[in-house]
């Protein structure tokens, strides 16, 4: 006994690790209760450490009622000890038979969960996440530090549902900057973007059966969530500059809708802005036919050419049937997880309590960090510098497209992706299996789909791959596919 | 025009600040479309600031799509400028008629949102929050830098749904030292004890109609959860050392349960900690009716006397039945989000993928400050201070219930609260709004029952409370509850 002691962990405290080891040894039952143990002295011997050490660990023990000391006789293990665990029988549950469909339903959706893993020499363009080397840890940090020296008790206690207060404010000041008319409308700080979508999806009523009308492609993360939330989805197809009008108007004309989505910038996955005037067109239906609208502004941030065009809840001007869903993680920091939900006042009201109920509330240190991140002026250099680059490689990587997959009708209009369509009946599940041998992997398409279409379609998420990378990962792309397209 | 231009914010860059004066006056019109804007001497004269903040100001503009350039001419606001939102009717929509059953539930439930409000000078015995006061923030500020200094990147991009693997590691190393047998068990990390619940509840079958059992009184937040998931609440009447068995036992003979929720250790609102004994009696009932267990951990650090007591799912040995939530929120920070559930393999899958569908994953930043913190050791010695800290106010606000509302029958083994139940047929309400005027406030105990009882109990929450101000507190509470008794 005690001659299998290890410091296994030269940062931790070594009375912490003697103490575990001796827990181990009473749950094990190699210690057993009321059994003496070793003196300090002898039991630092034996173990290699000092005997303050010891002392240190046994009164740890003593405090959490493992060990109980008699005055003058030294240390024993508690009579309550682990063993009494034995007496209740130990039964299997069978959890499979316990889940709900919702449950079920979370899993076979769960594409990360059956997502091809990379290693490091892989070229990946399955991601659309930020590129990391541009992240500026001191900013970050000096953000931090700035923070907690301001109100450090305040970040690291119970903070509010609605979201941190000066985000709140700040964050209401920066879209008024785009152009939003902010009477009657309120915000809700969310734990990043697919929870706001998630928070809202579950508030909506279901007057019209549970209906949504989105772009077709569109954000897969969405259309789980619509059907998480047990919305059905109608699908209306893509064209060069936004949503083909004439199918959306065709569809209102056949049902009502609960609701609509659109992600009218840099949509994912197709890439294409949605131009100015059919932002107005598209709004002007919906005004119409009152269906409320909720804006993706996912990548609105990453705009880098052309005019400005106003986000649909700007179009709106003083009415209240958007709801915008913004976050800074395809720019900013992700691991951070901070998205906002602005709308209506009553809305966010209810929103409020759902957030509450649900986690009561998003990470304070989150919030303030990026507050204070916003707040010290960075946002506006991060972004010219973010622009620039994801620029310049989504200028190679539609080079590299035209040049090595000339035979696929590309589209995208900046941001982090490119969309690729192939001749009908080509199979992009077929060709990753084949580049995924040589290395190379992306996102088949037809996960984008609201009606089981673009089989014949792939993303191409360029944000996190070096320029070599992107050149190599499209040669060995397009040649695999026009060996399958002559096979 | 451009005489009202005034630095709002010495902290933040003056050309931002420039930028959004001009973008304002292009949103309420004052700037329209293809007007010339003055040149940038002009108009640094004019606002009284440098000539290249005005060119700083003009070239964020103009990569935004706000202001365009005209060589040798000057610039210009952009052609597409807000005034076009205009031809957008504006529509209004009923929010309250288009929300669900879910949202107003929501609503109505939620208590903060009707709480009473506290000005600083008011005695609040209502938040069982911890103290800010014992918040180690050079400690904090330490692990956060050590993090960043590992791996900054990493943390401020995605992480995983599961969570932070360190993070996971420790904790579940952590648990198996409070003698949890690991073998078939996983963990997910959560955005706190209540999303845990949450999305618990939101996964489990309703084979028996949706019904829990659980202590009544019981966790308010756990009650409003089970609520709005749909689930019928059963609860059983709480004794000094824990459940009611005999009761426990009827209950399970007359219907079948789909779980059972139980607060073993400094239960919330009555404070009473389960004893050794009862928690295998408990247990083994649960055995015998095969009823699934959900173990709210959330005080479990914070046991301070007596002999130890295992947490329900290590007296289930190699069972799986039980579904243990824990959290350092009432230990620790509250305000960094995170909590875990440890339960089996196969359930954590499920509840993993539901855990992506809401909000992809738990803040990366909390999670590694919380893996740092406690990987160099600090919990232990916090635990000590922080314990010493509780018991001493404990002890004090029991004696101050003694003293002064001796008439209350009070329950509470420590922790951070103590409950009072007065003779049947006192109403806390009424009395808590005769002590408010006098600026004393705590929580009435009907809100934690789940049979509409509990109108003559009250939980009085003293973490935060100072020494003096228990003392006053309780004076108030004891000489207007005995008006009240006697009118």
């Amino acid at each position: 006994m005690f001659n299998d002691f290890k410091v296994l962990d030269e940062d931790r405290p070594v009375y912490i690790q003697v103490k575990e080891y001796l827990k181990r040894m009473m749950i094990k039952g190699t210690l057993q209760g009321n059994q003496k143990l070793p003196s300090t002295r002898e039991l630092g011997l034996l173990l290699g450490v000092s005997r303050n050490t010891i002392i240190a660990a046994y009164a740890g023990l003593e405090e959490e009622g493992f060990v109980y000391t008699l005055q003058g006789k030294g240390s024993y293990v508690a009579a309550v000890s682990f063993s009494s665990a034995a007496s209740v029988p130990s039964w299997q549950t069978d959890w499979s038979s316990r889940i709900n469909g919702y449950a079920r339903q979370a899993v076979e959706l769960d594409r990360m969960k059956r997502g091809i893993r990379a290693d490091k020499k892989t070229i990946s363009f399955t991601s659309i996440a930020p590129d990391e080397q541009l992240f500026e840890l001191d900013l970050v940090r000096r953000a931090f530090l700035d923070r907690m020296a301001i109100e450090g008790n305040v970040l690291l206690n119970y903070g509010y549902a609605k979201g941190y207060r000066p985000l709140i404010e700040l964050l209401m000041r920066y879209m008024e900057h785009k152009g939003v008319d902010m009477q009657g409308k309120d915000m809700l700080i969310t734990s990043g973007f697919t929870e706001g979508l998630d928070i809202v999806m579950s508030a909506l009523g279901r007057k019209n059966g549970g209906t949504v009308l989105c772009e077709n492609p569109s954000h897969h993360t969405a259309i789980k969530n619509f059907k998480l939330n047990g919305f059905e989805i109608t699908g209306i197809p893509m064209e060069h500059d936004g949503i083909n009008l004439e199918e959306l108007k065709q569809a209102l004309s056949e049902r009502s809708y609960d609701c609509a989505y659109f992600i009218p910038s840099y949509h994912n996955p197709t890439g294409i802005v949605t131009s100015p005037e059919k932002r107005i067109a598209l709004m002007k239906l919906m005004a119409e036919y009152q269906v409320p609208v909720i804006e993706d502004g996912f990548n609105e941030e990453l705009r880098y050419s052309g005019s400005h065009a106003l986000p649909l809840i700007a179009t709106a001007g003083q009415g209240n049937g958007v709801i915008y869903i913004g976050s800074f993680s395809k720019v900013l920091f992700p691991g951070l997880r901070v998205g906002w939900v602005l709308a209506d006042k009553e809305l966010i009201s209810y929103l409020e309590s759902i957030k509450r109920a649900r986690n009561i509330h998003t990470s304070t240190l989150d919030q303030s960090v990026l507050f204070q991140y916003l707040h010290n002026g960075h946002l506006e250099k991060y972004l010219k510098k973010a622009r620039s680059e994801y620029k310049r490689k989504y200028e190679w990587t539609k080079q590299c497209c035209e040049k090595y997959v000339p035979f696929a009708r590309l589209s995208g209009d900046g941001g982090l992706h490119l969309f690729l369509e192939f001749e009908a009946g080509f199979d992009t599940h077929r060709l990753l299996e084949s580049c995924s041998s040589q290395g190379v992997i992306f996102t088949p398409g037809d996960m984008f789909f609201t009606d089981g279409g673009g089989l014949n379609t792939m993303r191409i998420g360029f944000s996190r791959v070096s320029e070599e990378d992107i050149g190599t990962g499209l040669r060995i792309i397009g040649e695999t596919a026009f060996k399958q397209l002559r096979g």
